[in-house]
Parts: C-alpha cells; sequence; structure tokens
C-alpha cells in the first residue's frame, strides 16, 4: 500500500486496528507472590476465602457491653455496669458479656460474645476497679465493625483484567492470598531502522546521528507493563530488514519498527512489515501531527506498528497507539481515565481542520492557576518534548486554539 | 506529647516536618547506565556537548539549493537547476551547491555547503536525468534544520532534581551520555506494630488480623521511586520494638511505623519515636479524616512517621505526606502537578468544618462525562479503597460537598 492514498483519524485507526488482534493471545500467565505484583494485571477472578474481618472488632477504644444496658443513660443519670475483664490485642475474646456487663477493649480488638456495641472510653467513667459509669447511651451495632463488614466470604472480589495497585496487594494479603495469577508482560520487539543512525556510544560522523527510538519507546513500553527487547539499528537494505522482522516477529507479542527519516525508508517499512503475515498492513497514514506516516497491521495475532523515523513523532504515536495497544495485549481492562491539568493556554496554537494536533506545552504556574506555554518547533527536535510537561490535543474539527481559552493538559 | 492535644492542618504539618529535615541528606549519588535510569532523579546538570543536530538537516525529501535560485518560480515559469548529485542517507555531503546548482536529498540527510534551503519533491519535476524544474520558490532556511537548532553546545539542558522520562533518556542518548549521575533511591525501613498483628501465611486465630500495612507501604514507596525496606511485626513490648527501630534508624533514610491500631498502641509509636534523637516528634494529631493519630517527627536529619494502625488511614497518609517526603528526600524538584478528572459527585459527602476529608470515590462513565461515586465505610475496611479510583477532597473550611456539584478527583 503506497504510503498517505488516505489518511486516518487516530480514533478510527485504533478501532480498526483493535479489531484485528485479540486480546491477551499469546501472552501467557503466570502465578507471583502477591507482594511483588503491583502494578501486574490480575489474570483470575479472586473470591474472598473468608469473610474480612473475620471475627467482630471494635471501632474505638471503650466497653464492649449489651447497648440495651445504657439506653437512657446521660452523665448525671448514668449507667452502672459490673467490669469483668479486658479483652487483650490478638486474642480471642473467650469472656461472654452478660446482662449489666461490661468488658474492655481496643480499637481493633475482639468484641465478646453477648456484647452488641461499644462504649467510647471518653463516654464513661470507671468507678472502681470492678465497676464502670456509662455517660450515653449506645444503639446496637454502635462502634462495632461486624464480621464480614469489608468483604463477605465467597464475594468476588477483583475481577481479571485489573492492574493491581498499593490497595489490592494490602486487600489480597489480607485475605492470606500470598500469590496471584497475573497476565505475562507483553514483550515488544523494538527494531530501529535508518544508515544514518548509530548507536549512542558511537561518534556520529558528517551525516549520522544517534538512536534515540530505541531508547525512548524503550522506556515507554516499560512504564506501561511491557517488556521492551531491542533489536538493535538494521540498515535500509530490505533483505536483513526482513530477516531482523521475522525473528523479532517469532519472538514477540508486538513488533514496532522505527523507519529511517526519509521517505524510501519509510515505503521498505511497509513492505516488510506487510510480508511478516496476514492480514498485513491495515492502516498507513493517519490525520494527525505529528506522526503522519504511521504504519499499523497484524500478522496472525502479533500487532504491527511502523513510526515514523523522527523521534518526537514516534514518542507521541506511541503514546497514543502502543500503550493502549500493550494495554489489551496484556489483558488489562480499559481503566478510570487519566487525570487532565486545567490550564489557560498562553500563546495561539494554529492547526489544521481535518487533523488531530497535538501540541506539547510546558506549565507555569501563575496566580491565576497554570499557564500552559506551547513549546513550538520542528517535530524532529526530541528536546522540545524535554522542555515540555504534557501535551494539549486540538480536535480534527477544530482550526485551532486562542491564546486565553481554557485547555486539559495530559501529562506525559 | 501526649495525643491530640492540638490538631495540625495537613498542611502546616507538612510545611514544618519538611523544615526539620534537608533534601536528599544522607542519600548518595550513583552513576547509572542512562538506558536503565527512567524515573530516577538527576543528580548533576547536564550540558550539551555539542550542538543537536550536529549537522544541518533536510527536513523533506527534496533538492538542497541556493534560495535565491529560485526566486520568482512557479509551475508556469519554473527555475531550472543543474541536479549534480544526491546526498545518501547517513554520509557526509561532499559536494558542495554552487550557483545554478541542486543535489537531491532525502528527509534527515546532510544539507550540502552553499545550500541555504530544500524544496520539497513535490514541487519539483525532474527534467532528464541532469536537471530539475523548479516551481516554487523557496526562503533562505526553509525545510533546513539548522546546527544547534535544538540545543547549542554548553547548552544546560537537564537540571538537578528532575524525574527522567522517555524524552530525557532519549535526549541524553542523542547526546552521546550514556550515563547519568541520579540520587540513591531513599531507603525507607517500614516497621509493622501491634499484638494482633501476623503475617500474611499466617492462618490468623480469633481476635488477630494479617499484615496490610507492611505491604501497601511498600507497594506506595516502591511506586514513589523509594526502597521500601521491611522490619517485620514488632510486639507491643518496648524494648523490643525501641531495639526495632534503632536498627531501622541506623540503616535507612525515612522510618515509617504502623501503630498497633489501639491508643496505648499509638502512644508508645510516640515514645519510641522520639527517643531516636533530636528534634524527636513535631506533629502528633492531624485534622484530617481519615488519619487523625498521625505522627510526624525527625531525628538528626531521619523523618520519621507514625501512621494510624488502620489501612484506609495509613494508606491516605502515606500518599499525602510520605510520598512528598520521599520526593524531596531523594533530591527531586517540585514537579507539575498531577492530573485531575472533574466529575460530577454523585451524592452528598457530609465533613466536619475545620478538618481536611478524603473521600475515596468510584468513577462511572455516564453520558455527561465522569461520575463521583462516593465509597463510604468506615476507616478500617481496605476494600473501600479497592472499589474506588481515587479520592475527592473536602477542604477544612467546607462542611461538605453537595450531590451535582462539580469535583476534581485525585486518582490513586
Amino acid at each position: 500500500m503506497p504510503e498517505f492514498l488516505r489518511l486516518t483519524s487516530p480514533g478510527e485507526a485504533l478501532r480498526r486496528w483493535f479489531q484485528a488482534f485479540p486480546p491477551a493471545p499469546s501472552v501467557g500467565k503466570e502465578r507471583v507472590p502477591t507482594e511483588s505484583a503491583l502494578g501486574r494485571v490480575l489474570a483470575e477472578t479472586v473470591m474472598a476465602p473468608h469473610p474480612l474481618p473475620s471475627f467482630p472488632r471494635a471501632n474505638v477504644d471503650g466497653y464492649a457491653l449489651r447497648a440495651e444496658d445504657t439506653y437512657g443513660a446521660t452523665a448525671s443519670m448514668p449507667a452502672y455496669l459490673r467490669l469483668i475483664g479486658e479483652v487483650p490485642m490478638g486474642a480471642s475474646a473467650d469472656k461472654p458479656v452478660g446482662p449489666g456487663e461490661a468488658l474492655l477493649v481496643h480499637t481493633g480488638g475482639m468484641i465478646p460474645e453477648g456484647a452488641t456495641a461499644v462504649v467510647m472510653l471518653e463516654d464513661t467513667q470507671p468507678v472502681q476497679t470492678s465497676e464502670v459509669e456509662v455517660h450515653r447511651a449506645a444503639a446496637p451495632g454502635q462502634n462495632v465493625i461486624r464480621a464480614g463488614e469489608d468483604v463477605e466470604q465467597g464475594d468476588a472480589l477483583l475481577e481479571g483484567g485489573i492492574r493491581l495497585r498499593p490497595q489490592e496487594i494490602g486487600g489480597l494479603l489480607a485475605l492470606g492470598l500470598t500469590t496471584v495469577e497475573v497476565y505475562a508482560r507483553p514483550r515488544v520487539a523494538i527494531l530501529s531502522t535508518g544508515d544514518e543512525v548509530v548507536p549512542p556510544q558511537a561518534v556520529p560522523r558528517p551525516g549520522q546521528v544517534r538512536d534515540i527510538n530505541s531508547y525512548t519507546l524503550a522506556s515507554l513500553v516499560t512504564r506501561a507493563g511491557g517488556e521492551p527487547r531491542l533489536y538493535g539499528i538494521i540498515p535500509d537494505e530490505k533483505s536483513t530488514f526482513q530477516e531482523a522482522a521475522r525473528r523479532a516477529y517469532s519472538e514477540n507479542d508486538m513488533v514496532v519498527v522505527t523507519a529511517g527519516s526519509s521517505a524510501s525508508a519509510r515505503d521498505m517499512s511497509a513492505e516488510v512489515l506487510a510480508g511478516l503475515g496476514e492480514p498485513g498492513v491495515l492502516i498507513h497514514g493517519l490525520s494527525i501531527k505529528p506522526g503522519k506516516p504511521t504504519i499499523l497491521g497484524v500478522a496472525g495475532k502479533i500487532p504491527l506498528v511502523g513510526l515514523p523515523g523522527n523521534p518526537v513523532s514516534a514518542l507521541v504515536i506511541a503514546w497514543l497507539m502502543i500503550v493502549p495497544a500493550l494495554a489489551r495485549l496484556g489483558g488489562a481492562k480499559p481503566e478510570a481515565p487519566a487525570g487532565l491539568i486545567r490550564a489557560k493556554l498562553a500563546a495561539n496554537v494554529p492547526s489544521e481542520s481535518g487533523r488531530d494536533d497535538y501540541v506539547p506545552v510546558r506549565l507555569e504556574a501563575t496566580p491565576e492557576g497554570w499557564s500552559a506555554e506551547p513549546v513550538f518547533g520542528k517535530s524532529n527536535l526530541i528536546f522540545s518534548l524535554v522542555r515540555a510537561d504534557g501535551f494539549v490535543h486540538v480536535p480534527a474539527d477544530a482550526t485551532g486554539l486562542s491564546a486565553g481559552s481554557l485547555v486539559d493538559v495530559q501529562p506525559f
């Protein structure tokens, strides 16, 4: 498919691409210790093996008693209860509470049998070692966390597809679930092409540039929960490129190629990706800036991406396309949206209608809130992204944004 | 200092605490490979060792030429230039361009000496192998990225204190900077106390609960760029607790203790932390919900934290206090703000004036945008946080928020 015969909008491209490869296909599952599962995608439904809490607990420091023994009690007309002991922390409350009796309990301590409420220490007054005055009436259940109040036994607590946060780690361990089944991290092959590209440790001769894309993409893939695997710099020579691409295809769950920056190098990328298998190249050219010369395809179950060679375009498209594709491939369900930062645009941003623009902006604090300063620059200048804190999206139906308008900044 | 004599607002507490320990004090520096420095905090100022790009480059596929040779050119009155060759990708442009001459260049290719502009292929027509028609005039500099346009030699590119993102990794490698000096990850000791607490792999007897806090806190510390170090479960026995705390203090950059849930256990935490060194406990009790029984202190240069034992309070306070303290300790400068999600509150949220409330909410997509459903529940129910996507902050001067009002949700 020759380049740019028809440009596709980024949203439409993502939809068509996603229809062509299954979620979590070749990506396996693995069982890992729960305490090291932060950020991993859960691959099983977790049911509660027992209620939580597993016994009724005091929610305050105070006296466990029968609520009805306190009815009508006030500071001037206290109820008097027999103090029959204390429930030590970490121990079973062996002694039941009978009518007219009270047991000292600590926050988190077990509620003894017979007790239906806890009166806070502040609302009591010990009279002597064996008696306590209660100055306030307690309703049944007051200051008590009942067994199963957090979760009931058998509750479906966590569904497969969620990404584990600190609270899920804690919740699983509270139930004694010390291992958990997660999806393997999707393996992402990254191939950098271009006769002008040399490794970072090389001293470029005139006409040569150091490889940036392998490393910005690897960083982004890592951050998105994937496992980047670098296949190095491939010369613009078709059979060598084909061979490297085939190897990458056979060893990974996604193949990403960054093209050399010339049009012929981009065409070669499309040809090589198309040759990996059916259905091949699905999208060639996006109505977006930066990132127009983007290729999206699928071979078998493996998604393929051809990124523009220039580092800003490559990173923007990776962020818009590869990050969601990795989530799909890695079994993650759509998540809560990323947060946005409301800011006042500090300068006009021109844009062509019919094209989605992603404009890097730097955020500056002002007395009136955040100001978003567009970082202009040709799209191959990597330091334009270094100077930026996030993007402003100018939708395809807009012809630019005016200085002073409120925008939602997507942080990097 | 006895508990709750005076409650401090969270903002004031953070300010006073931060004044008492230096940024990046005992935390060392280390030199690491740039490609594995994602998320680390830069500990040096990076200057550009050479300009970027290091040679003038074509920004399009086209012909490098002298701009003045194209003045007045149109499709009907083209300029005719002598085609003297091609600049191959990755090679030096050896042949200078003289008056009336043009050289074929590819995007990213080197601009030859003498050329001042590039005319896009689309605006030209090859006449024969040695001549090209130019249909459009080019201004000097057009479609050329000049040497140093991204960065000039000696520019201060990155300042110490920034957290390295994919674009900084790429920018550093583009300049051949294959290693970089970063601050060591702050080591955070986590001690869990409470006679009722048992390890996650244990089967709790009645009255016992499994340790949650060690693992939620370790996860949060990891995510914030620190190195969590678990000191296990310490019984509520003062000399054992003191010994463990002293060892943790001598081996780490921050000490975090989660108290047993009873008031006496919390008092013991305060006493043990105060005994570690001067100035000792600075704050005991915050005007916040959840998290009122929080202790903040400093011993020498080491910040100390006593967290409430209940897992929700512990996690909320860790998120509000420990995460920023880790940034300070790890040498990170204040960053761009975290993004927020605007949502419509689905239910009334009551709150007491004079107290900062952090209410967990679940986000639901609706045709009108996001709806934030408060997740109510006693603050020791860890699964209330599992069910939530973020927090809504009710400031101290508000007495609650009404259903239907617009709120900014802070995602977890």
